[in-house]
Formats: C-alpha cells, sequence, structure tokens
C-alpha cells in the first residue's frame, strides 16, 4: 500500500482531505509540507507525528506493522488496499474511495450478479424452508452471489454459494478487521479463496456502526444485477437494499408467503411497490436474463452437503449427543437434559445447527437429528 | 313477460333470430307472419305451433304456466325477464341479450363492486383461513360483492357478505332453474331478498354446459369494479375472470401464500402478471376507492353468525352427532363410526360442515365440533 492508502487505513486523515490531498500533491510528505504551512494539518496525524518526533517514515512504518498484524489475525486470502477511483469492483459498488479493502479475486467474477437478502432473524420453520429454497435456486440458477455476510438469509446464500460452486461477493459494514460473527469467518475466507471476494469500504479497523449497514446495503444494491428479497418482515434493513436497487433501476423480487407469517410482511409490501414476485427458481432465472441460464457450478463445490461435521461449538455438541439417533425431543425435555443452558441459549443453538443441516424442527415443536 | 321475452325463454327461436324480429316487427305474429312467407320459421316454433293447430296464444299460454311452476321451484324473489338491450343491470354484465333473468333488486347497489372469486376446491385447512380472512374483509369494507354462487371461495364470500349486511349479486352459469347446488338455494332466496340480485343470461331452463361459466366469468368481471382472487391453483377458472377484468381495464388483485400451496399458484401467476398483492382489507379498501371507506354495513345483516342450525345433510347429521361436546376425532376413527360412509363421502360432509361453521380441522388432522 502506498503513503496515501496507508494514511486513510490508519484513520489519520479523513477520506475527504485525503482526496483533495492526493489530487494536489505527488507525496503525503509534500502534503504534509503544504498542510503545515497553511496552519491545517489535521490535529491527529499532527499529535502523531509529533510523538515520533516529525518523523512520517517511522509512522507509517509502525501503522503497517500494527495493519499487516490485524489483518493477519482475520485471516483472509488476497487482501489488498486499493484505489477506490481506479478499481472496477470498488467502482461498481459505488464505494466512495479514496480507498477500499478487498480480499479475493482482483475483478468481478463473469454473468449476472444477484443479491440475496433478507431477515436476519428466521424463525426455526423458516429457516429450514428458506435453506431448501435458496439451496434449490442457486443449483439450478448461474450467477454471482451479492449479500452481506450476515446470520439469517445472509448465511443461508453463502452456505449454497458454496455447496453449489457460486461466486460469491460479500460486502461487509465496517472494516475488514471485523469481518462478521466469528462463526462466519471459515465461510468468508472460503469464499475470498474460491473465485469470489469480500469488500469493504472502510478502513480496516473501524468497528461497525448502524449507519454503516445502510451504506452497505447501497454497496450491495449497485454491484447487483438484481435483489432478491427471500424473507423480510416489516421493518427490515433487506427493505432499503431493494429500495436503493429500484432507485438505481435494478431488477427487484420477493418470494410471498403465508399472511399469517410476519417475515413476509416486508416480501409483500416490496411486490406491492413494483417488485416481482418469484416463486421459483425459473423466476429468477427470467429476472436475470440469459447469462443465468447455464446450471453448471461456475466453480468447484467448496461444501459437499454429504460430508457435514460435527458441530465444534460446545452447546451444539452437548445437544448433538443428546439427539443423535434418537427419535423427534420436545424443547423442554432438551432443557432438562441440559442443566445450566438457558431457554433463549437452547434456541440459538437449535437454530444454528438447523441452518447449518444437523437438526430439523418437526410440528408440534419436536427437535431431531438428521441422519448422516 | 311480453310475447318475444316468451319465446326467449321457451328457447323457441335462437337469441339473434329474435333480435332481428324485434327490430323488425312490431309483434311476434307479425314476425312469425314475415317468416313464414319468406319460408325460414325456426323449425322447433314451427314443430311446436303445428302441434297446437297453428295457435300461438295456446302455445304461449302454456309455455307461460310451465315457466312460473319451474320459477316457483326455484323460489327466487321478485324474479323478472329483463331486455338487455334497455336494462342497466344486464348491459352492465355486458350480457348479449336479448333478454336476461335478474331475480332481486331492479337496479344495481350503489358504492363499488367486488368481485370475489377463487377456487371451488378449498382443501380443508385452508378452508378456514379463507373463511376468516373473506369475514374480516366484509366486516371492514362497504361494497357489493359479486360472485358466482359456486362452491368454495364463492360460498365463503356469500356467508360473508349475508352475515356483514353487504348487497350480493350472483351470476350464474346457466339457467335460473339450475340455480346453485340445492343447499345453497336458501343463500340465494337471502341475497336476492335483502337488496341483491342473482342474475342468469340465459334462458330459465338451460342447464349449465363448461362453456357458459367462461361466459358467466365474463359478465362477473364486466360487472365489477375490482376483481380479487382469494385462492386460485395454476388453472382455476377465477383466473379466467381475472384475466378478463384485465382486459376491461378493472382493478384486479389476489392474495399471496405459501409456496408449497397449490391454492395460491394462480394467485402468484395473477400477481407476476400485474395484478395488485392484497394482504388486508386496508389494501382491498385502497383498491376500491373512498366509496369503500365506511365500515357500517349498507344492509342489515341477515345470518347472525350465533344462530347457526344444526346441518340439515344427512351424512352431516350422523357426523355431528359423533363429533358434537367431544375432543379432536381422528379421520380414521370417523370412518369406523360411519359405517357406509366413503373417504371421499366424510372428506365432503366435513368441508361443507367446515364452511358452515360447524367442525374446525385441527393440525394433524383431529376433527373437532364448534361450540354453540
Amino acid at each position: 500500500m502506498d503513503d496515501f492508502a496507508a494514511l486513510w487505513a490508519l484513520e489519520l486523515v479523513s477520506p475527504g482531505e485525503l482526496r483533495a490531498w492526493r489530487r494536489r500533491c505527488a507525496s503525503v510528505e509534500e502534503a504534509i509540507a503544504m498542510a503545515t504551512e497553511s496552519g491545517c494539518l489535521p490535529g491527529r496525524l499532527g499529535r502523531a507525528l509529533a510523538v515520533r518526533g516529525g518523523c512520517l517514515d517511522v509512522l507509517l512504518g509502525e501503522g503497517r506493522q500494527r495493519l499487516e498484524a490485524d489483518l493477519a489475525r482475520v485471516s483472509l486470502p488476497e487482501v489488498a488496499l486499493r484505489d477506490a477511483e481506479n478499481d472496477g469492483v470498488l467502482e461498481k459498488a459505488g464505494m466512495p474511495g479514496p480507498f477500499g479493502v478487498v480480499a479475493g479475486v482482483a475483478e468481478l467474477p463473469p454473468g449476472p450478479r444477484l443479491a440475496i437478502v433478507g431477515t436476519r432473524h428466521l424463525p426455526p420453520g423458516e429457516a429450514l424452508r428458506a435453506r431448501e429454497w435458496i439451496d434449490n435456486l442457486l443449483s439450478q440458477v448461474a450467477c454471482t452471489v451479492v449479500s452481506g455476510g450476515a446470520y439469517g438469509i445472509d448465511s443461508l446464500a453463502h452456505q449454497a454459494a458454496l455447496a453449489h460452486g457460486r461466486p460469491m461477493i460479500v460486502v461487509l459494514a465496517g472494516g475488514l478487521v471485523h469481518a462478521g460473527p466469528a462463526g462466519s469467518r471459515e465461510a468468508l475466507f472460503r469464499i475470498a479463496g474460491s473465485g469470489g471476494a469480500v469488500l469493504s469500504a472502510w478502513p480496516p479497523g473501524r468497528a461497525p456502526m448502524p449507519a454503516m449497514f445502510v451504506e452497505r446495503n447501497r454497496h450491495i444494491a449497485a454491484l447487483a444485477d438484481a435483489v432478491l428479497v427471500v424473507r423480510a418482515p416489516a421493518r427490515s434493513g433487506a427493505l432499503g437494499t431493494a429500495r436503493e436497487a429500484m432507485r438505481l433501476r435494478r431488477a427487484v423480487a420477493a418470494v410471498p408467503g403465508p399472511l399469517e407469517a410476519d417475515c413476509f410482511r416486508g416480501c409483500h409490501a416490496l411486490i406491492r411497490s413494483g417488485a416481482t414476485l418469484v416463486e421459483s427458481a425459473r423466476h429468477v432465472r427470467d429476472l436475470l436474463g440469459s447469462g443465468a441460464d447455464s446450471t453448471q457450478s461456475s466453480l468447484l463445490p467448496m461444501m459437499a452437503r454429504t460430508a457435514r461435521q460435527l458441530p465444534t461449538d460446545p452447546v451444539e455438541r452437548r445437544l448433538w449427543a443428546i439427539l443423535d439417533g434418537r427419535g423427534g425431543v420436545t424443547l423442554d425435555a432438551l432443557l432438562l437434559e441440559l442443566p445450566g443452558i438457558q431457554p433463549g441459549g437452547l434456541h440459538a443453538a437449535l437454530l444454528s445447527m438447523e441452518l447449518s443441516g444437523h437438526v430439523v424442527m418437526e410440528p408440534g415443536g419436536h427437535v431431531r437429528a438428521v441422519e448422516r
């Protein structure tokens, strides 16, 4: 990374000032000399330099070391700070620059790009239905999947894209160091390492804040040829992504569902606003055009469905030991067999195991292990 | 009824010829003389006259007596043969004439007209959900309900319209003598007797044929300001009504549902073709405009929900005797307790009793009597 990129990544100069500096000056030294002379050296940079006896090389050297250590902990492949004004991927995503961070491929994968978005909070029964629907979709539609790297629908989109060898672009809210919940780091690594990319518009150490999710959703809409809302309640961030996509004249679609299920209220509202109702993979293919016709995977599937591993989370391991080889067990019975686990914790573990395909929730509230 | 109308009702002259006769001649006698002279007296009329020694008065007198007896058996109030070319109701329905049959009011009730259409074959669980939805709709939306007088959604629309005092127009396929399945005659009587009407484009004795249902659906679309499809599988006659309404630039709406339920496939297809997705009474009110704002009934509710009578059908009576006062009973147990009843007959009786509010189908396939 050049010195301007390092200043941006270390958040010593605001993006706006940095853009101005790059336009006017050939080097960071020249920009600092000019700013010092006119009495407008940014305070944070001034203080950091003063501590290092005014030595820019020492400051940037230390900073680069710290950044590299931080990024190494996230362990994503091919991480690069890229110039947003001269980079096809960041430009396409409408990232404001002057820099952005990309892990994975240097160019956008070929073919149509489909954003698969929706709620992070899926009711247990719906998680399984949504998982099957998205899995069937990506088994039949050739596309690059764009998503947000969160729980719920995002997570189901990751799993299905990896299973069917569809390249994936994950756009993060916040810096790369905060890439997704810990449990999804491994998925992000596989995404970036298998023809896909993980993008961030923010310096690597920037912690996610609510407003960044709104901006991230704009980047997703900008990157996508079509936005598909799979499940969304009345007030879901996914609706913001869809509305931004409508503004940008991208195709927008939503899946309908029972009137009784809250997680379809947002989908229905979108369809009422002009989004296309989609029921099937064929409907989504119609939306994306001929580029999505191939049912061949663009990549080698990374996650075979049959090679399922045991859960790694300790609560999930205890649950698995109870459920494996048994018929349906009620939640009350499970709580009795798991002293020390609260209902909320049990619910979260079951949802995670349902998403990973280890258990299914049966009608009447019984939990059953899926045979391997 | 004048002599031309009597000839039409007795089907002695085709509608096309009759239209021509009326335009050219002042009386039926004059028309018959003209036709006889030019050698083109319709065969059926010629034979019927010959049997009565050429005496038109005898022929029409006998015919009128037979018609009156037939119509008396149907026992609908205020039955009139009306001139389709000079009648607001028949003209609005686009009936081809030269005559049509109307039971009930002489004019269309005021306010917006909403056609409520859908499948005749509701799966048991869906019948209850659809019933509640339509009931809630008509409790909140002031409109005249237009429907087809059949089973399924049509029947639910009748019941809810009567319960909430909304006037109703039923358009029949076939002649008035064949008005609806026997079980719904009482409902038709109440519809025609309480500010609504029962219409038919055919001579009273004409038996319904498949093509007439298609034509009847066109009359429903023409009469309605908006067509609402509540449940419709992929090949449902209701879709024809909706498509005709689109062609006539009426508002068309459909209710979405789970992807797994076949009875929403047609609804989803319509929404994909441009129909408005509606979830709630508010959405339907938006569709109909300000005329539907009043939540006051236009009529006195004719059917109090609490004054439910015992079933009259013998199978339903036996079922009721078994179920009344007991908890949920499985279908298998019911079949054991009803020797001589086949599964198909049991299913039909249960659906009828579910629609009439006598029983509910519980999850897991248990049947339970509704407490009075």
